[in-house]
């Protein structure tokens, strides 16, 4: 297995119905790099500023995240994301949000992780989810996931993006921002129109699906949400859901995965997602064990099979 | 096959993104019996005003109601509705309500409809839903719906139906009414505690889920809708979910069903739903076979299968 990832890396204030956590670790390759080392190694591109925490570096440890590509800038500032969510816990308002390292070039991808065959973009700016496509010659699976704001700043970018990997994972309100259809399913249509081979819509409390094209074939999945009855934070679950399909794909999927695989694998996301917002942060992540997933798994299989 | 229906007779006016309908055929009973018709005979209890149609009437042998138990009440005015969906189609005002006939006593059940096994009690007054209990001595598996009106209206009288009842089906916005929880699956945890051995909750365009208790066993099932990418009046979608759920039922199971009974005949459900919404009113039931919801039942099932 060998899965590379660059996204976010940041210091977050989330705020929910259900309590407050003030500069705890945060963005999404925190979320993601954890998510997927249940399934196998993980290595990391990324920057932080000088006032990221060393507890926090510490922390990729925990889950043996390969930290050689993740670069401290002295001078720079880390990422800041201050979020609010409403009583629903599906829709937040940002109340603060400083893009810092963020805003600049990526580290160098070290020679170690060359070879990698599953590349994961996630949420960070489209530059940089970009810059990072020619450094891997022997990759064989790119997906992206992106949000609002750099569908509204960025689009042309993104757009170019989507036309040279082979996957987007994005949500529901991003589909319909991206391509201004009121109806998720035909905005996932046009996305798969923009080149990718298949397009994940996440739907928060309600599931996900996805629109597959191969061989000229076409392919369509549906899941619901595990059905979570305590939620703390949603804030990670987009992020731990692509951790549980890139994880499962890079540790089990040979080559191009078909729909079936792609379904296995939103599965594995879904469930794995259903864990981190159970509590603040990356506090879930943190206990988790690979026994948890497997069990909720085949507990999730038997809610939604026929 | 034996499947009695009571709910309302309406005339309808709606407004969607997509158009106009003026004063068209609507209520719970005729998406329902429409739809049931598919799956075998459907016996409808219920009273219309001097003002309904003939031609409204005549509709419902186009799918071999038995109306014996409609009453054509003189001097009585039919239930109107008149809504209009949101852009979302998922949301919808209720600009103009008259309960009508609706308000007073329904006709009496007639001795041909006496040995029916399976009742459903579509949305109309609790009061009316209740009434018709003790009509059936031999009922096997009863299952009432309800609209939010008569939660803030009747909630008393809606209580002491649930627990004398099998099931319940509800929306998700109704759920959380009726319980005053934010968290749906909690809310349906609720509802159960509230007598009937499963709740169904609807969720719109996010497809259902059930809590199911039997020998105190607890069980969930859950699916996404069928993927609509047209979507031109969504009235009726619950009715005709509810009509697949109870048609399939009466048509294919004895006794009392299993939690992948419920799940197989919320899969015909969610189909024939997928059906109705194609077109204003019941335009969409009056050309579908029963071979088009087989081939898309198929088509369903493999989608959301793992």
């Amino acid at each position: 297995m060998s899965l590379v990832v660059t996204g976010s890396i940041g210091i977050d204030t989330i705020e929910t119905p259900t309590g407050k956590a003030d500069e705890v670790v945060g963005g999404s390759s925190i979320y993601f790099t954890a998510a997927a080392s249940f399934f196998g190694p993980v290595k990391l591109v990324g920057a932080v500023g000088e006032d990221f925490p060393q507890a926090f570096v510490d922390l990729f440890h925990h889950w043996d995240v390969d930290t050689t590509g993740l670069e401290r800038r002295m001078g720079s500032k880390t990422f800041r994301w201050h979020g609010k969510y409403h009583t629903n816990m599906n829709d937040r308002d940002t109340l603060g949000i400083e893009l810092g390292v963020l805003a600049e070039k990526l580290p160098p991808v070290p020679d170690s992780y060359r070879d990698a065959k599953h590349i994961f973009l996630a949420t960070t700016t489209p530059q940089n989810q970009m810059s990072l496509l020619d450094s891997f010659p022997n990759r064989k699976l790119t997906v992206a996931d992106t949000i609002e704001l750099y569908i509204q700043t960025d689009r042309d970018a993104l757009l170019e993006l989507y036309s040279k990997i082979d996957g987007v994972i994005i949500n529901d309100s991003e589909a319909k921002l991206l391509t201004g259809e009121a109806n998720t399913i035909v905005a996932a249509d046009r996305i798969i129109e923009m080149g990718p081979k298949f397009v994940v819509v996440k739907k928060g409390e309600h599931g996900a699906f996805i629109r597959h094209r191969a061989q000229g074939r076409d392919g369509f999945a549906a899941f619901p949400a595990y059905p979570a009855r305590s939620v703390v934070d949603p804030t990670g679950a987009g992020d731990s859901f692509a951790a549980g399909m890139m994880g499962y794909l890079a540790a089990s999927v040979e080559g191009t995965p078909t729909l079936e695989d792609l379904r296995r694998a939103m599965a594995y996301g879904t469930v794995v997602a259903s864990y981190t917002i159970e509590d603040f942060s990356v506090g879930r992540l943190k206990t988790l064990t690979r026994k948890e997933i497997d069990t909720r798994f085949t507990e999730f299989v038997g809610m939604v099979g026929l």
